[in-house]
């Protein structure tokens, strides 16, 4: 085994900071969404990455990829979506295997209510608390990390979905 | 109520990959500390940051701070280190009132043992991931993130553990 090479001084600062970030801030757009929209973060990514589909429906594994969580986890999500009526599944139409995730009229209208407030937060918490330089930076070091963290193939900054539209819209 | 300022384009792409790492840097740090250590992320940095106290103990309103969590969040956890004999919790000897928690020897080996494979990680997810340029320019980020996430004299980024060692050692 190599010998651990321990943060310096720099790297250690640094690195608190990046863990208190890492707590606090989905910490207060948890607590924002489930106040104000009833919703988890997983919930209102759900309905958002719906939302921009074409067809507002999406495959539950590309849905997963999306919203970087496990099948398992969004099977049970969306079924607990499915109860409130935001959401339905059905069989998927091309080959008869698997499920597609539909956002519903009650769901879509839901999410048009949440977006405003849940995108105010995140301009307040993070783009206006940043300059645009470090907006620019903030999108380079989140690429980089992507490279070590997204699972092959289920890669979250792929360009599958480069021409949809935001997040929270 | 002024109207929504959307996010645009570029901004929402940078924002999906921010929500993606606040998942998935995360997902895997628990992961790791799970399987090697049998501890959470919170109870290792509850054990790094009484590690790092001269005394190695603290109060608890501090370590609370410290680990960016509530006291009731805090006080739950250490209950369950307490009963792994890891941590002790004492009355502070200065007002009579409070609390401290104290590291016992057992929970030193313990985090001990596991720091090494925990840096390892954290150096390969974060700081081998990064150009130096880009860790300076995330040290700046976050620190001006925080400006807007630490509660009031909460503080993480605070200067009044400067002279403390690293999470981790």
């Amino acid at each position: 085994m190599e010998p651990t090479r321990w943060l310096t001084d720099g790297e250690q600062e640094i690195w608190r900071r990046t863990l208190a970030v890492l707590t606090l801030l989905p910490n207060e757009l948890e607590g924002q969404l489930q106040r104000d929209a009833d919703l988890t973060r997983f919930g209102y990514g759900v309905l958002a990455m719906l939302s921009e589909a074409p067809t507002r429906s999406r495959r539950m594994s590309e849905l997963a990829a999306l919203v970087n969580g496990s099948q398992s986890r969004l099977s049970h999500l969306v079924g607990r979506l499915e109860r409130r009526g935001w959401v339905r599944r059905e069989r998927a139409d091309d080959d008869g295997r698997g499920c597609v995730a539909v956002l519903t009229d009650a769901g879509y209208a839901h999410l048009a209510a949440a977006a405003p407030g849940h995108v105010a937060l995140v301009r307040s918490l993070v783009f206006d608390a940043l300059t645009p330089t470090q907006v620019t930076q903030l999108g380079e070091i989140t690429a980089a990390l992507l490279t070590r963290l997204a699972p092959p193939g289920d890669c979250p900054a792929s360009s599958d979905h480069g021409g949809s539209n935001a997040d929270g819209r």
